[in-house]
């Protein structure tokens, strides 16, 4: 399997979008977000992306029934704006391009009057939410993103695909500790997860999925065979269902994208996204220091036996991140042979743009 | 066990608390808001409540090692705002009255600028937390609302109560549905579920406590012995254990009432609220039918063997509120034993005061 640093990862990336029809700007924002998730160890949405983005572009892709397309150049207008709030029509460009967008929105109204809330709808594949709700952190603002997309996930007590993984990213900045950035699905797990398991062959554990006739399943085929993903909480999954569906009504019902099981879902990421201002309330300081102290409070109380650290959310893709800078990215061999099926197809050679 | 009608235990409640020193206001709001978590069926937040309380006006409580104490009549202080934030001092009067201005202030806001934050410190216990999210959606508003209290819960990794309970409720106005509420703890469950099993004297299932030494446990003993409640999740109980962590954040270190495991907290709610105004994105009516077109999906879809009818969060309580505005609120022969005692206490009488 071929290493790569990030940054020529990044040039591969730019270079392909470019070749596919992105503007320099477009294929900047999508390649660096893609970069920064491989980077975070969040493979599934890192440079793995390059290929269906690109067949996004000429074809459209089917990855939930529905034909979507990346219209490259679009123009991201906003149909709907208070003070604090934005209503974005994405006209289908590149995810990362229209939620990089909203999230710089967010954080301007935020910086102006304390909150910003911004909703996007005809919106592609946005990434790695948890990057957006950092945007916010590195302006010293508290950031949350939310988005739904296709069809995955049963509700409590159902065992039909209504629901997608909807996640979570809330980031909160900290003063000398790491800052906090939780980013989940409201699923026990995303649809990622599941397929690592089945390219390593193994069975599932207990209470992942369960199969088209809604049996409890460990053979992730029963997945793709028409199962259903879990919501989180196992006995309580009407918690991790309940998150599911404020998800599904923020990023679809408020934005117009469409709830994901709505007749008007017709692919992508319906998405919310906001900041607050954190020194509206409190001293930043002042706020840093309580969250650094909540930070020690945790790492250093008494770990259940077989736990070396315990970690706060973020840590594990911070360790990663400072690990892959170092040692390089590795990219499997049949991703690194798919990017250069799609480059020689738009005509130029990914080895050589990975150079 | 005595029953009662919703409009006895409000009287008894009232009275109750006007011979305690509460105002006529203060009376009437802590009461309304105790009968509704009785209503709702979380008893453990109703009238179960009035002697504590009372106990805290007089000589403090000591639930969690901290001497809480109410103050009747004190007087909210606002000393932080925006148009869109503010910050509440609450100087230690009935967390009910106090949550229940910041979410009024926190609507007032998000209908003049879109969105609307509120922060509280220096509050007493504030009850159900699901009773603020539902003020703004009386107001065709979204409401958030998140507080936390002391010690319980175990960080993911550790054994120590480090966290609180720290529930999340998020309530979401449905057009010709039922309105939408989630009112979850971030932890498998809320403490008083623990303390429904051990009253019962049958034993915990799995995953809800660890004992003092970490180990699990199924006896609910052990959590009063100094064990601890686990994050919700199980296996992915870091999803919990974050949640967690950001309600503390919010609740505690946004605003300075001190995270559960600061140095800062004696005790208390520290609490944050938001209303989000939908029609400042979304046709309110268009909103209110997707979210009626969700509901729908789920309850339709196909269900498990042994579920007869999925539930939207928020339908239990509905359904059991219609049923008590029937049949009456049921009342433990201990409450209503310490009640007597606390009414008698104060010169006055609970059976008279229930007629």
């Amino acid at each position: 399997m071929p290493v790569f640093t990030a940054k020529q990862l990044k040039n591969l990336s730019v270079g392909v979008f470019k070749a596919a029809g992105a503007s320099d700007y477009e294929a900047e924002v999508v390649s660096q977000h893609l970069v920064n998730a491989n980077l975070a160890g969040h493979d599934s949405h890192g440079v793995i992306r390059i290929s269906p983005y690109v067949s996004m572009i000429k074809v459209g892709y089917k990855p939930y029934g529905y034909v979507s397309k990346i219209v490259p150049g679009a123009q991201i207008e906003i149909v709907n704006e208070t003070e604090t709030t934005a209503l974005m029509d994405g006209h289908w460009g590149f995810g990362q391009v229209i939620a990089g967008k909203a999230m710089e929105l967010a954080i301007e109204k935020a910086k102006r009057h304390g909150v910003g809330a911004v909703g996007v709808f005809h919106c592609n594949h946005i990434g790695r939410l948890g990057e957006y709700s950092m945007m916010a952190v590195k302006e010293d603002l508290i950031g949350l993103a939310v988005c739904n997309s296709g069809r995955l996930v049963a509700p409590f007590g159902g065992i039909e695909r209504v629901l997608s993984t909807n996640p979570i990213a809330v980031a909160i900045p900290a003063g000398k500790e790491r800052d906090f950035l939780l980013d989940m699905a409201t699923s026990v797990h995303a649809e990622g997860k599941v397929r690592v398991w089945q390219s390593r062959g193994e069975k599932l554990p207990d209470g992942w999925i369960i199969d088209k006739e809604g049996a409890p399943s460990n053979d992730p085929e029963d997945l793709y065979a028409g199962g259903a993903i879990l919501p989180m909480g196992g006995d309580v999954g009407y918690k991790g269902f309940g998150l599911a569906m404020i998800v599904d009504i923020l990023g679809g019902a408020l934005t117009g994208h469409g709830c994901t099981s709505g007749k008007e879902y017709i692919g992508g990421n319906g998405t919310f996204m906001m900041a607050i201002r954190i020194d509206c309330f409190m001293d930043l300081d002042k706020f840093k220091e309580r969250v650094d102290e909540l930070v020690r409070n945790v790492k250093n109380s008494r770990k259940a036996r077989g736990v070396d650290e315990i970690l706060i959310p973020g840590e594990p893709e911070e360790n990663t991140r400072e690990e892959r800078l170092k040692k390089g990215i590795l990219v499997s061999d049949k991703t690194w042979e798919e990017i250069k099926e799609t480059a020689k197809g738009l005509g130029v050679s990914a080895e050589e743009l990975a150079k």
